[in-house]
């Protein structure tokens, strides 16, 4: 069922600023967007009309005129001598509409057990499985400067933070790892997604399939599809691979506006943990001194809009009934938006990181304000001494309130101060007072230990690289 | 404190695909969408030229200069003859640079007592500004429509849905009228958010005021404002009003979305309501009568995208510390995505309605399908033989079904078979048996009687146009 | 039309782990959330009863009956005595159902021309009347709080920020009354909202007005509505005041959390500027002097959960048809989720705020780092000296390069030293060097001089108190 | 770093309605909600303290006690014996006071080497796997009921919709099947979730690991976590697994609203295709034929609810610093609150499915309408008889026209008739002409064609049951 706008032919009473034709062109072409399509599109066809000369359908000439055709058009949109009209609506109807001029009558043979449903859901999930490996590809290359940080970092010291104060040392490595891990699952996410975007819908033509014997499996196979969709319905109403992308973008952006948040925060001359690279912060013309970390802050705002592309798709395929509505021509936009600003904001986040200036004396000054190793010296009396956790803890809290009086660390109070607290803290104690050797002893798997630390840079690069 | 981006000086070891500095660019200008702002930077420009001079900071002669480039600068973007360069970032230092090529010197006093946050909550609130009020009038005309429509079909009947079966019956003049109420709604939430709106920040400078001894409420008034923000800290963070107008817009989305979604309906076969004219529907170059309601579901669809555009601006503003940070850049376009997608929706409502074709009496024999006038048989019992209401209801259900049985209507039963139900039940029943008669006994305010609704016509007329 | 579910008779194959009856039970009754409704649920009945005695529906003794009998129902409830049950739906229900265990007859005579989608509309509208109201008291009693801390700190010197980069000196008064100005917005939304809200539905029947002789001003009037709603059907599907209190409460809470986020950083060791009142932290019972700022991150938190729930509301009503339609029951849970949190934000931040402790010495300390009056300079020469602007943030730079490369501050820097950058300097300019002088020169409508900020405190009293 | 609320102490003024205490316990307590985490509390308590007994930080002997005081309290909160205190905050502290209660010292030794923030990831991480595990049974037992009814109208012809327009002639079985195919995705993005979530957290101790020499590996396998985390600061921080059930649950709910809506349609007069199970509707004691769908439109409508609960956790996490902050404990009622919602949705379907009444000869009747198998009278001419796909549709359209004037199917034509269109047409064109046949011809894999839908009904049950 090829369906094409017709003409607004009735006549109009003026009552409008527009009149009903350029009004329902406005709001019904979708060549402004969908031309982003073409690649996709013209691979699609070529591969329908293999697969239609291959069941007999299309004759070898016939075929091959129209691919020749297909390819001029591909060379004549890339060098932007394509001209694209809003009178043929969208990219589908415009690339057929050049190919009948170049090749004729073959042109006019394509579009056999196909309708634009299959081909648009065809062409978009062609799209978006690219912008799935692109998420990925980046995410990989984010990590890939993320793991050569944490390598050069995993002894750097520097607080670890919960409510934003200061609650256990840890090195900057192990906090860079985090992230690796998040971007880890970013990445599984857009791999699983595509593995269930990864069925081709064509050939269930308008949406009940087609009585032209064609091979599914055949054009799935052409365009890297693993299988034909199992039911033509689901085909052209589908858009669960749009969701998929916008969804594993919106939870990547989450993690990409925790790191941009941080990087603000540590770029503040309060904090002075690091410096941003010039190239993405902006200055002032008066105050040259000034360094605002622009970039990272536009990272932080475009997750918002990725939310909102989620959202927005979200509500358009709500209450739809099936198969094909024209609401899901409200589908690209968002993704082709959610795709760049996700694409963008992980390019400049591993810019920003790869080029950035660490200031490990401040990370380890802040890493001590705050008696941040009193655990250790509860932990020590446990787990040497045999204390009970709790009775440690109230050790432990004695001896902070001494150091606080003494305006003191724990570390610098005597063996002699420690012992009248509890007669059981020996010398020993030193070994794990002190935020460096805080951080050594955390040497459970996944912990903050720097030998730790390296041993999951070196899995991560196994895994991840 | 004017910022300007700094170049990228740094090496780059070459390790992406884009060099920091176009990155930079990339994801940090914003002149690609901010244009839309030209006119407002200059009317806003003018007037601080104004005030600069009014108050001795500018001279006569700068001042004379600086609005006769400004004004040449509006015609060459009107003439499409200005050149946009990305490398000057936004539409101000566009703006701004170009007028220091035209008039020299003056041009570099403009900015005095002046920042770029100042001035861009300034343009920015007078483009929202002429949204809300393009909004409002194109609802008022979405409304004029609907109350000549009203006006026409005051007394056709048509089924009173609820849980879309027919309920009780109504007529399809008090149907529409409940869209004029809600229209009605939306332009008072637009009004209310203008006013709220209309302060000008103009004058707030970076964000601690200025040492100039300007006149902010001289510029407020030049430009339409009711006064200056209070605040100066306030003027540069706040986007309440963007906010607001995405809100709005999102409201009233939902309002036409469901009317969409009637459209959708009453334009199927199996209701036969309406045919949506020829001009907003696409067809199949096969099934010649097939119209499908393709601008309706684009209008309904579309509520999906300003959704999104309201969710994307609460989340880039959720948790930013004050005053300006530069995810507030992230402002612009959802608003702008969601005023083309407002307007565009309203315009094409109207004009669908405008040139809708309606048939009552396809109308009128669904609104008898169902024993819709039951409850007013039982409310005659209620009212006229003051039988309790729980018991009227046992009554009404005990006609129905011997209406059921026969295979009749409840009107057609005989006086005889209804006495015969109940004894109190008289001819005077068939006064309110009948779906026109049924319409025409709910005479109480805000009723479906037809009277009741030309009134309404009248007053919503009064109120609105 | 009363509607009433009708218990689950079919026979039922064993399936599923629930049986029909009870599933149906389960997504169905309301109960457990609309007794929240107990008390408007009653005096709307009270209302409906009052006027039909008055036009003569009901008889005096039935009606004095009536409001006996509610008047008992909303004592048992206020005493924790009354029943609920599931079997009877919603509150609505429960309350008609133990009227008539009451007071027999008249019981059920009460709900003569009304219906359950014009009662619900009814209670629901009075209950989000009564949360607008409580949200502007309680955003009332905010800004009291901060205009109190505003006064005392008019001269507390503080870095104004953007990009959190120090930016200018501003004072904290001056800051704080950016948030007055903000919540000042939020109570003018929430009373647009409830002017807009205030017509009464009562007497909108199931959806098309009755045919008794109702006078639906009285019972607007005697609920405190401006006048009855104009359409009937209108009357029961509109829900625009549930999505006018969620777009108010979310944007109050996008407020909200940015000031939380504020909070948080501030009380930061970093930053040191606020120490948070101890009732609303957490601390470690090992690290005594940890403070962490918990109220402020679960009100940061809680804007998530209101954003949340005006999202779900838009998407329950996108695309519903008229009128009245179950879905809508999924109205109340997110407004009264949204209520409790904002409510309680409002009250925690309030109380936060009473009880800090502002450390002005570290406050002003960072309002000196980076060279934050070089606009006062530079704005210096352009006033005093007629420098043209854009030459004279050249010499300031300059100042700035020189300061830094000695390591000082601007004021820090001789006379000749200034002179030698350019020889219009003179000793005029020390009057704007140095923080207080900067924060004291920025005497424009707004901005932060403290004279300026006593006027904006008064002024704020005035109009907000 | 265990951490406690400490009470309120400081003085208060009287200002506010709540004391800061009060206030403070309300805003922060979560034993209200996380109670329901107490089986996931227990078992990760149970291995955590076999793993330290195993590596001898625990004796055998209070190891016993603790697995035995625990099960004690199980059986406690399952007999609602147990009483809940808010003073003890969350579920952890009411356990583990409960537990030193009952057991004395080696209750106070079970915290050793954890913390609440690697225990509460742990339980919710539990109780989100046993969420994706039910979601996933319940999609599967939705499945079987599609299945069953594919079957069984595999044959069963209706109209295939575009644009709510009858297009082409399907099957009901094989429109069912599409849904078969949407919910085995959801599946299989439950499943991929799952995957992702089960490493566990236990371990990580507050964000840094622990000194103690535990074995992560031993307490991840004792709990059915594939292995632990790698990093014990994203240990902490990450929420991913509930975003990912969100997400998950939001495009099923999608899904859901789409098939509600076309129940909530098809059970009109007007479609008249189904009749909902009389336990799942609701009727009016007056209509005693009317039966509203209210099952279907509560599925429908809490599709809203969900979206917005999957927004809420994405702003709340929007922006927010590693490792540990309090908003995160906004996490879990949102989730609870989509779980609860998305089961009963999916029982709740399942079940209006298994009792639905089919109407075969309403929907054949319906699938007629429009000329709908004009797209196989111009698919005939192009595959028997050669003519070019553009040219064949023009002759299909003709004989549309001839149809409609004379009031006729295009298989009520005769064959004269067709032949005077185009003399290519011959008998044969009868064999697709014909709701029946058309269905019957479109054999192409994932076709309407009977025995395709019965093959996919085989492998869709090998599949997924």
């Amino acid at each position: 069922m090829t369906e094409q706008a017709r003409s607004g032919r009735s006549l109009w009473g003026g009552h409008f600023e527009a009149d009903p034709a350029p009004l329902m062109t406005q709001i019904n072409a979708s060549i402004g967007f969908d031309k982003r399509l073409y690649a996709q599109d013209i691979v699609g066809s070529m591969a329908h009309a293999r697969m239609l000369a291959a069941v007999g359908i299309l004759s070898p000439t016939d075929r091959d005129a129209i691919l020749d055709g297909l390819e001029r058009i591909r060379g004549e949109i890339e060098r932007g001598e394509f001209v694209f009209t809003t009178e043929l609506e969208d990219i589908h109807l415009n690339i057929e509409s050049r190919l009948t001029d170049l090749v004729g009558e073959p042109g006019r043979r394509l579009h056999t057990a196909r309708s634009r449903n299959d081909q648009v859901a065809t062409d978009f999930k062609l799209w978006v499985r690219d912008a799935m490996d692109r998420a990925d590809a980046r995410l990989k290359e984010l990590q890939r400067v993320l793991l050569g940080l944490a390598r050069t970092h995993a002894a750097t010291v520097m607080p670890g933070f919960t409510h934003l104060q200061a609650a256990q040392p840890v090195t900057f490595g192990h906090h860079l790892m985090a992230y690796v891990e998040m971007f880890g699952r970013d990445r599984s996410r857009f791999q699983d997604a595509r593995r269930r975007l990864n069925e081709s819908p064509l050939g269930a033509a308008a949406l009940a399939g087609t009585s032209f014997p064609i091979d599914r499996a055949m054009t799935a196979a052409d365009l890297g599809f693993d299988r034909p969709m199992a039911n033509s319905i689901d085909a052209v109403s589908d858009r669960d691979f749009a969701l998929d992308y916008l969804a594993s973008a919106a939870i990547a952006a989450v993690h990409l506006s925790r790191l941009a948040e941080e990087l603000v925060l540590w770029s503040t001359p309060q904090f002075g943990f690091v410096r941003m690279p010039e190239a993405f912060t902006s200055g002032s013309s008066i105050m040259p001194q000034k360094r605002n970390p622009d970039a990272a802050e536009l990272v932080r705002g475009k997750s918002g809009r990725i939310l909102g592309d989620l959202q927005a798709l979200l509500v358009v395929l709500k209450g739809l009934p099936l198969a094909y509505s024209k609401d899901m021509q409200e589908d690209k936009e968002g993704v082709f938006d959610a795709a760049d600003s996700l694409e963008l904001s992980l390019a400049a986040t591993a810019a920003m990181l790869d080029g950035i200036t660490v200031f490990p004396e401040r990370m380890k000054a802040a890493a001590g304000v705050g008696y941040t190793t009193a655990t250790d010296l509860a932990d020590w009396l446990v787990r040497v001494k045999g204390v009970p956790f709790r009775e440690a803890h109230g050790i432990a809290a004695r001896a902070v309130k001494l150091a606080e009086s003494k305006g003191c660390g724990l570390e610098d109070l005597g063996r002699d101060e420690l012992a009248g607290i509890d007669a059981r803290i020996d010398a020993g104690v030193f070994e794990v007072l002190g935020v460096e050797r805080s951080v050594a002893s955390r040497r459970s798997f996944g912990g903050t230990a720097p030998e730790r630390v390296l041993e999951a840079v070196a899995a991560a690069e196994a895994r991840y690289l």
